[in-house]
Formats: structure tokens, sequence, C-alpha cells
């Protein structure tokens, strides 16, 4: 088999063998594949689509192409979550606590942010000597003590990720839900967990903006996992607005343990329980859906969560005593307040300008490696449907003297619409649908 | 502008900007952009499309990227003529000397043989000492002296095509329209032409299979052609079968100067009458078609043509006298006839699967810089829509000490169809239309 051959048949919109895929997955990884025939092929798969066996197959090979976590050992139903990100999306951080204080065991690893999206490791560095580089070990120890742990990828899970990501980044094909599937899927099924929960976040602050794509990638992530044996189940939630009302590193933390003490936003409080207890069914612990959300209610009301969060900073090496103290993440030197302009309803916070706004501050990166500001970001004073006043404060801004301050007041008010004639309404429901 | 920018313009199926296709040329010429972004944005152009302004755009950027043939101190309009290639395609090789005759001023550079089609620089090599690699100077002074000279291009010449095309053959993005007119067009513009005819070949034995593709592909070159101030019209011809009935170098110099000498093949012949009336036209030296074609019949039946022909070889450094002496030629030292296997009516002799049984038996390459044989080919002795008994010689096939002459007979017996319950009917028109 010629590999020209391959991307001539996806580019004639055939489907491609379990033979060829292997070969360009084995092929880019060992670097037989030159860049410009892999980056051809990606572009025909990008617009002629991939059957659910091709999608599949991509999956296992990229899978095969590096290591996969073996949590055997540890007892009971291991249950991953993944979000595909956005903007306040602190979900993982107080949802694998309260996930934990169920019963369930729940390995995950995380990203860094990039662009106007946080990443998980990056906050949870905000707190002091918290550790996200664990080895297997490590993570497992943690795990079996604390129920628990959040880390990086480490780097011999899937290469062949590595490599297509950065060929996909420069060549215009990151945009393809099976390509999108199979890179999220792959990382997933690599960690190890028996079962998963997916996040598919949709709206301006995601990488999906429309509702139909979501529910494409949605479907196709399920049926990935569902066919390598990882029984998984998705929702899709609302991601127009910021998830919560703190939008930065440390802010987000100190917004996180304030939810595990029941003192958090509806919204976040909301998606973190019912998403508790899907893992909580998933792990086979409750057979309905009511038993499972009472459970998930109890361990945040009963301060379970808060304890498990704790001893998992403990364990990899934070400072457990910025539960009580948020001092003792890094705060930002000035902030200021950003007020409304007239009087109506606020019906749009548009996340991505939200996400971009905090970027300009030094909250985000915009190339990988680059240093993050824990410190900075804002503070949302109003949600979406809320009536305010002129003059009323709608958000503040945490920044380091004045760094991109200019260019994040002039996104914030491209993100928020007053309307002088609007009816004040209750914030919907985060959760737009589910798929199983 | 980033490169990502302008493959993610022509993924979603946007028209690319002048500057960015600018940009992308230029870029590849230069070694600012990479194979892997190229490529990419090669199949997003394969399965979206380029409008005429893009394709416009992207051959003059070509041209651009080389040298110019300038041929204004030559008098007279300079009409060119292009073939997409086919089997027993030696068109040009009579036709230029015919227009010639005619008055007309035939500038031609012409290509090598690659995979089952024959190359026009292949065939002049068979006569000895016959030099197609020109210095301009010599190419000039030739057609002023002869008015013609068939020359292979000179390496200056769109350089970006040549980048460009090696990258396509190994990506799966030959097969795109606008690019190959883009390529074909880019280098005959180069070439300095200030009129061009067009011979797209249509059928089993060309690039083009489909009569529409043919057509689409016409039309193509003469928006691109007309829009570059280069006067252009386009003939679609059948390439279901092998044009004449010789295939191989040597074997069609011959068949070439039969024709010349008023006894070649009515199909050759009047394509080339056809063609050459056309190129009259297009110089401005008769108004009417019939006229046109009377001046051409008489080129062919004075002898000049054959005397233009006999010069052009004497001033490229060949020997003059294989006109009268087809032995001086390589020829093959064996032969073997292949007989029809039944009684009936020849319906078809595919032209892909001659091509094929000639490169078999050495007459073509498979990758370039390959040296040809000159000496071997065939001879088809019946053509379609004829009766043939059982036993009666189909064709006579040239090889040397029975090299590849299994897989030539196998070919040959794919190719030709013999319908037991068939009626005999004439050989219809090579020209199956005209794109002005």
């Amino acid at each position: 088999m010629q590999f020209v051959d391959v991307i001539a048949c996806k580019r004639d919109g055939g489907a491609l063998s379990r033979e060829a895929v292997d070969l360009f997955v084995d092929g880019v990884v060992r670097g037989q594949i030159p860049d410009y025939q892999a980056s051809a092929l990606l572009m025909a798969i990008v617009l002629r689509g991939m059957t659910d066996d091709e999608t599949a197959w991509l999956t296992d090979a990229m899978v095969r192409s590096g290591d996969r976590v073996d949590l055997s050992d540890l007892p009971g139903i291991k249950v991953g979550k993944h979000s595909t990100g956005g903007v306040g999306d602190k979900v993982s951080i107080v949802l694998a606590p309260v996930a934990a204080a169920c019963g369930v065991t729940v390995p995950k690893m995380s990203g860094r942010g990039l662009g106007h999206t946080g990443g998980t490791l990056d906050k949870l560095e905000s707190i002091p000597g918290f550790r996200v580089g664990l080895t297997i070990e490590e993570f497992k120890a943690t795990l079996r003590a604390v129920g628990t742990s959040i880390i990086g990828q480490t780097a011999t899970l899937v290469p062949a990720d590595k490599i297509l990501y950065a060929l996909r980044d420069v060549t215009a094909t990151v945009e393809s839900i099976p390509l999108i599937s199979a890179s999220i899927m792959s990382k997933k099924i690599a960690e190890g967990s028996s079962a998963l929960v997916l996040d598919v976040k949709c709206g301006d602050g995601a990488f999906m903006k429309e509702r139909a794509r979501a529910q494409a990638l949605a479907e196709s992530m399920v049926a990935i996992g569902t066919r390598a044996g990882v029984r998984t189940e998705a929702f899709l939630t609302d991601m127009d607005a910021p998830l919560g009302r703190t939008v930065g590193n440390a802010l987000e933390i100190a917004e996180c343990v304030d939810t595990l003490k029941g003192q958090g936003p509806d919204d976040l409080t909301s998606v973190v329980s019912r998403l508790a207890a899907r893992m909580t069914l998933l792990a086979g612990l409750e057979t309905t859906a009511n038993a499972a959300l009472s459970r998930a209610s109890a361990a945040l009301a009963s301060g379970r969560a808060l304890e498990v969060f704790t001893r998992m900073i403990e364990r990899q090496g934070g400072d457990p005593r910025v539960v009580d103290d948020y001092g003792l993440m890094p705060v930002a030197p000035d902030h200021e307040t950003f007020t409304a302009w007239s009087d109506g309803v606020v019906t749009r916070v548009l996340a991505g300008s939200i996400g971009r706004a905090t970027h300009q501050l030094g909250a985000g990166r915009t190339t990988v490696g680059e240093p993050v500001d824990h410190a900075v970001g804002l503070r949302m004073q109003v949600v979406r449907g809320e009536r305010v006043k002129k003059g009323q404060p709608l958000l503040e801004l945490y920044h380091r003297g004045g760094r991109g301050l200019d260019a994040a007041r002039a996104l914030c008010r491209e993100a928020i619409h007053i309307d002088e004639a609007g009816q004040a309404s209750p914030a919907g429901d985060r959760i737009l649908g589910e798929v199983r």
C-alpha cells in the first residue's frame, strides 16, 4: 500500500481500511510518512469526514502509539472526566473531589490553558507548592489515599496526538469532528479509566460554537469510548457566558473552594452535582438518578468533598491552608470596577470576549510554554438576565499595574450587551442535553 | 496575513485574495512556506476548487516565479500548441512543420514521456543527433530560419510549477482542474507565444477520461489564456484509441514523416489539418475556416511541410536523411505478430492498455530521468470498427529480445475487444468539440 493511494482514497470520499489508518499513525510516529503527506491526508479528512469505523481505528492506533496507564490494581470502577474547555470552566477542580467523596475513584489528567480558555493545571498551580507533575506511582498512591488526583498528562501517553496536533495547528486541520474526537478520546482511553463523563461545551466561549456541532462531537466521542470498552456518557453544557463568576487562575480556585463549602454560584454547583451524580451511577454506586444526585449534594453539604480536596492538595505538595486563606495564593496588586453604561437588562456576557479580556491581563498564554500570571483575572458581579442601573458595577478587573487593562476593558465592553428595553429573566439551565 | 488563515479560508470554501495567492506561490518558491502547509492548501483546492479569478492569479504568480521568453523580436504572431498527452499522440511533430509551412511561426516547448503516455522530446530523440536542449538564442534562430523549433522547457521557466508539481505528485493533489490549468498555462504563457491552440485529449488513454472533465479543463485554460492576453482556443479530441497506427518513439517519427508525405493515417492527418488551419486563423493569415484548411492541405500536399521538418532536424543537429531512410533511427531487433482470436468487429482498442503495453516493451519510463528504448513499440494493423477474421494480424509488436513481451501481449489482449456479432462501422471524427 502506497501512502499516496491512501490520501487519494480519502480525497475521493472513500473510507480507509484499518491497515491504511495504522499505516498513517505508525508512519507519522516513526517519521516514515513525511509531514506534507500527513497534512494532505488531514485536510482530506477535514473535508471528507471519517466513518465511525475509521474514527475508532484512528483512536485505537493513537492509543497504541504510546503507553496506557494501568489502573487495574486500584479497587472499583475508575471514572474519568473531560471538558472540551471554556471560560471560567473550573468544573473538574470541584467535581473530582465531590465524586471522590461520593465513593468514585476519579483519575484526572488535565491540560494547560491556551488562547482564551484557561487550563485546570494552571489554576491548580495557583496553590503554593501544588505539583501537577506526579509520577504514575505517585498518581496511583494519591488516588488510593484520597480517591482523586489531578495531574498533567505524562509524556509517554499518545505521542501520535502530540505530533498530529502540532501539524493540525499550522495546517488549518484542527476543525474536524473525527480528528477532535480521536485526539481527545485516545488520551482519555490511554489514561486508563473504566468509564468516562464528557462535558462538551457549546457557545461563544467554546471550541464548538454551534449546538449541532457540539452534539455531533459528543455523539462521536461516546461512540468511540463505547467501542473501546470505556463506558462513556456526555453532557452538552452552555458556554455562551463564562461559568461561575470568576475568570483567572487563583480567583477560580477561590471560587472552587467556595463551591466546595456550599457557597458557590448556582450554575457551577448545579453542573458539578449533575456530573457527580452521573459518575456515581457509572461507578455502580447508585442505581437511580435521584439517589445519585442526593449523594452528590450530601458530599458537598457534609464538607467531605472539601476534605477530599484539602487532602489532595496536601498529597500533591500544595499548601492546604489555602482553603481557609485565599490570600496565600497570588493576589493581583491592583483592581478596578467596570460599571454599567446604561440602565437595562444584561442580555449577554460573551464568554469568548471575557476570556480574551483575562488573557490580555496576563491570565492566559498565547504560545505553549509561556508563563501565566496566577493573580490576575476578573469577577463578574452580574449574570445574564439581571437588571442593572447605569453606574452599577458589572465586574471587577484584577490587574498588575495596568498591564493589558485598556484592551481588557474594550473586550468587556464588547462582551456585555445591555438591552435598555429588555425584561429581566432567570439564568437558564447550563445543561443543554445529554448523550449516552 | 498568516498562511494558516489562507489555508482555513480555502478549507471553508472561500475564495483567496490575489495577495493570498501571491503569498502562496512566492512563499513556496522562496522556501518560506513549508511543504506541509502547501500540501494542506493544495488538498483544500482539490476539494473546494478555485474561481476563475483565483486560477488566473495563480497562473500569473507562477509565470512571474521565473523567466518569460521574449519572442517579440520575431516577426508575426507566434502561435504555440499544447496537448494534454495521449497514446500515439504525435500531433505536434507533424503540426509544427505544417503550420510553419502555412506561414505561422510556431515556437514549441515540449515534455518527456512518463507512465503510459509518450513524450514529444523522446520521440524526436529517435533521430540521430537531434538536440532538444537548445539555448533560447538557438531556439529563436531556428524559429527565424525555419518557422518552427521544438525544444525542451528551459530550467528557468516557471520554477513554481516544478516545486508544486513534485509536491502534488506525492500528495494525491494532481487531479484538480484549476491546478492542472494553472500548471499548463503558466508554462505556455512563459514560453512567449502570442496565441495558443490546445489539444485536450479525452478518453481511456488521456489524463481526462470523461468528456465533461475534459470540457471543463479546456474552458478553464482558454479563460486563463485570454485573461493573460494570449488568445487561446482549444480542441477536444478523442483519445479512447491510440492516435494513428504506431506507438513507440522511432516508429512514431516514421509515421510522422509518412504523414508529412501525404501518406499518413486518416485520423492523424485530419487532426493536424484542423489544428494547423486554426493556427493559421489565429495568426491572421487567413480569415475563413475553409481557406485556412485549404492552406494547411496545400502545405502538406506541396511537400513544403516536409521540407520545414527536414530543415528543423538539420538546424537542431539531427540527421535529415531519416526522412528518406527510417532505418537510420533505432530499429527493434525482434518483432512478432499479434493475431485476432476470433472473427468479429474490433469495437475498441483502449489507448491506456496499448500505452502500458509499449511501456512494458521499454518505450516509456516509470520515473523521471530513466532512459527510454527508442526502437521498440507497436504498429496497429486494424482500427476501431473494422471487421477481422480469426488469425488475422491485429498488430505487430517490436521488441528487444522478448523484454516485457508477455506483459505487453496480455495488455494488448485487454485493450482490444472483438465483438463477434458486431457491425463494421467507419472510424469517427477524432475532434469531439472546440472551445473558443
